[in-house]
């Protein structure tokens, strides 16, 4: 899989020249400010919370992460690894007149495996990112200095489960399948739930299913959305776009040339969060539409995504 | 602090020789059966997510983790970076037509650092760990065969706060200060929330506010329970004890040669999780006693722990 | 390859219960006294370096270690990667008036993979180690305190090289195939010169070129000797012994139910290093049979391994 | 350290826009053809290496790598760690029927660190490097594609120090100190030994023992050349120019506004390699002026520096 999804890249070429430098006063302009770091975040509020809570009525809890390991497909060159320890136990040593025994875990490798949220420094263009910020004035190599995943606030709010393979008549969407914003209009409509300012809308596609059956394949494309859906999604106003895909997007992309131009719609025009990889089966088996939305991202200080698992709660 | 919390361990001293070997017939058997993996998470269930629902009236959340990086205390030989890169991008190279430029992470490190979760199979007695299961049978190098942090089901129910530290009429307990029995039952006493059968318990001792003042003293002691503690929390059958510490106990220790009894009581005699290094600060603030307790903690195959961000709502 | 690996191990067997714990005093005792950390390095002299010296009469030099990376197939669970940064130069930036550019580079990965040294600290019986040291006394998770990688002086010695692949006709033994004493002795008696006191021997086997041939089957198995052929090659007072397999013995192992037995009687027994996946090709294309062998291993402080790639020259 | 070195960086200033893109043509040709990958390693022959060994007289061994570890003083950001493991063995367990225990190491973090190499990969001039070579051309995060470390041959030559604090009568030059162009050639006629084509050549400024008398202060500066001295060093035709401080310049620079200008002398415009923190300490003890200097780098595909242990012989 990482080979395949190496050469997409490839193909689509790497710019012959250096970034074209905007100016920052020709970028995309934050409606919530110049010095804003957190986007559509701030459309989070104690009143899309308590629209939420009166969505809980049967009590379960769902996790939209997948479990990740030294197996799961990743972008190249991204991998990961957790090693077992136990700390100067050697030869079967314990700690204390009580015997004590632990076990620790190091864990090596990259962040954006597996579930995800993609932070607002994440990606860009051109070199400039959400709020017209340069990569050569808040990237550092040991942490981002703007908008790092410490910054996003608990996202507690309404999600929206849009079922696109239902819509479209499948189990599952194939590789490639773009997502076209009539699509989105069409399922929205099908559906007695509209998703707006505030909330976080996730795509069902059926293609998380791939991941046990064939984990090249499903590393290789994706069904998706593309830049124009990107820009439907980001104009409902909400928090996040996520899918139960490892990028959102349709991959190959359908847009000559270009890649992942979907993310820079959302993250670097929008100020929107993607949320990649969620498990949707079982809200989808439950015929779920909406639910309470949770996430508490880990807080690594400058780092630009997390390895996540929301939780989902009707 | 490393140092300090270093010599505390010699302190106690190694076991002059093996793990003694109990058999698995002699050890504290599960109330969840010998196949059980959860422990205490087997008493959440659909009415405490209801019951904990009903106490989001207000619609405000709390982040209850900290951030975490590379200067973060650690218990030795612990510690964490993470690095930023833009790959690919050398010379400022970007991809596609559309110049799509992207920063990437890598952690490599701990997963025991700042707010956590320590799952079951994280701490035993001599060698043996909750429902009996002994390190050489399930650990393994490239992750734990059982209990490991991805079979946690999320953690959503009612948190109760008890403020250990308005109760002892200050605003931080000492290191090494014991929260008794007594102390624990006079909070809860003081308090009109009684914590019980799955609720998630946490201690506000103030110690979280040493983390910024002097963060080697911060890792070097902290106040906090004793096994006797432990053991009755554990009696209220509640899932996981939690507190603003980074270890819950009392360090330096109040037991003789004793170290971690009470990890031992928590994790291995009753399969309760621990929670560390929790930010209640907002919480205390606010005067919240109960409020609904959300958690999905990364879903690492084979982990012991995981750096977390539960979010209170309320 | 690592599964293959993997299954000889599991189908050795764990041994049942804990290790034995034999008394030092019942350990191999080091003739170079029970404070000893060097071993057979004790055996190195200036009279060995200067009769090395006299073997360079036509100024070539040979490198003997081979490339590692990514792709290098290692035993489970070990693997490493090199990760290649511009630290801080995001967008194309640079320093100075200058405009300094510079790469950096991380290593994150395991020590013993391609070619490498075996300190003495690496490999014991039942917990004991070279002269009769415990596990639980010497291994620490932050380095050995005793024999780590970083005593081993420069070893400068003469290099012999027994082609058993020419001794045997052919031109590769195969996966599995013992060299006995037998052919120890009788290669030793076909060429004129006869490795001894001080001396580091270097087997050739062919093995190395199933590593581009066929990466998976060369990790799986490969041709060496066994432990009556360590304490043959220990007896002849070598320094160390190499080969130009990864393991230096043949696998599967012949003798029932025990594993990496030559391993123990070199280093544990004897404090004879091992040397693996020595690239002895070009020395046998070009007839050589003696050589100075350079060896300067980077000092990791309480490493066990190292990967190296010594230098013959002749 | 770690921050004043940084600080020093800062000092000096990133430059305000983008690399200015030198194109090809206007770089400095190599002499060894527009291919070529080795600079300097190419004056590298049979002949030095019998030059070399007629020095070999005493047959006394130096190595001239430190030890590195947690605690080595490093560049910013760069850190590293060993960690030890015995693989599956937790509680005690062995592996086979002669209970095998064996302990493993795994090493993270960056290849700058103490004794080290610096391939022609490593630093360059506005984004460009030796032989024309642009970051964006040849530099990926998975291991550079020309000038790797792995394609070095093994340097077996003569090896020629300069007593330079003896010249300038100390034991040790201080931080800043410049050795001029003059100071060069006043200790090259001091001394019996003229260092030239195909040489090592090695300073001695006794920085070294600041390594363990004041950690911090060794790497906060050190004395060494400007890039004057580099362009006299690599006139000579040396094939690595080396030095007993962590980056052969001195720090703080003298040059205004530029830093590390000798490193892009050496390396992008002579494809003269650079050696640092050697141990000079018992070379000069001995009164040793010129030996055969041995050194074989592990050869980490992609690498733009490794650790070494470079070995003095004489």
């Amino acid at each position: 899989m990482q080979r395949t999804v190496c050469s997409l890249i490839a193909a689509a070429g790497l710019a012959a020249g250096l970034s074209s430098g905007a100016l920052a006063e020709d970028w995309y302009p934050s409606k919530w400010g110049a010095d804003d770091e957190i986007g559509a975040a701030n459309a989070l509020s104690p009143e899309k919370v308590l629209e939420a809570a009166k969505l809980i009525t049967a009590g379960k809890t769902y996790r939209m992460g997948v479990i990740v390991g030294r197996d799961t497909p990743a972008f190249p060159p991204r991998s990961l690894s957790v090693t077992i320890t136990m700390p100067n136990q050697f030869g079967g040593a314990t700690f204390g007149e009580n015997g004590m025994s632990y076990v620790d875990d190091i864990f090596t490798g990259w962040l954006g495996i597996g579930t995800q949220i993609d932070s607002l420094a994440h990606l860009g263009i051109d070199g400039t990112f959400y709020n017209g910020r340069k990569a050569k004035d808040f990237v550092a190599t040991t942490g981002v200095k703007k908008m790092g995943i410490e910054k996003i606030p608990p996202i507690v709010t309404r999600g929206v489960l849009l079922d696109m393979a239902k819509y479209k008549g499948k189990d599952r969407l194939e590789e490639g399948e773009v997502i076209t914003v009539d699509d989105l209009k069409g399922a929205i409509e099908a559906q007695s739930v509209t998703p707006g300012e505030g909330d976080v809308i996730v795509l069902h596609t059926g293609w998380l299913s791939m991941l046990e059956e064939d984990p090249e394949r499903f590393g290789s494309g994706e069904p998706g959305i593309n830049s124009q859906g990107a820009e439907y999604l980001a104009g409902l106003g909400v928090v996040a776009v996520g899918a139960d895909t490892w990028g959102v997007e349709a991959v190959p992309f359908d847009e000559n040339g270009a890649v992942w131009g979907g993310h820079q719609v959302l993250l670097a025009k929008n100020g929107v969060y993607i949320l990649e990889t969620l498990d949707t089966r079982e809200l989808v088996a439950d015929g779920v539409k909406e639910f309470m939305f949770t996430l508490g991202q880990p807080l690594y200080r400058g780092a630009v995504q997390a390895i996540v698992n929301p939780v989902a709660i009707r």
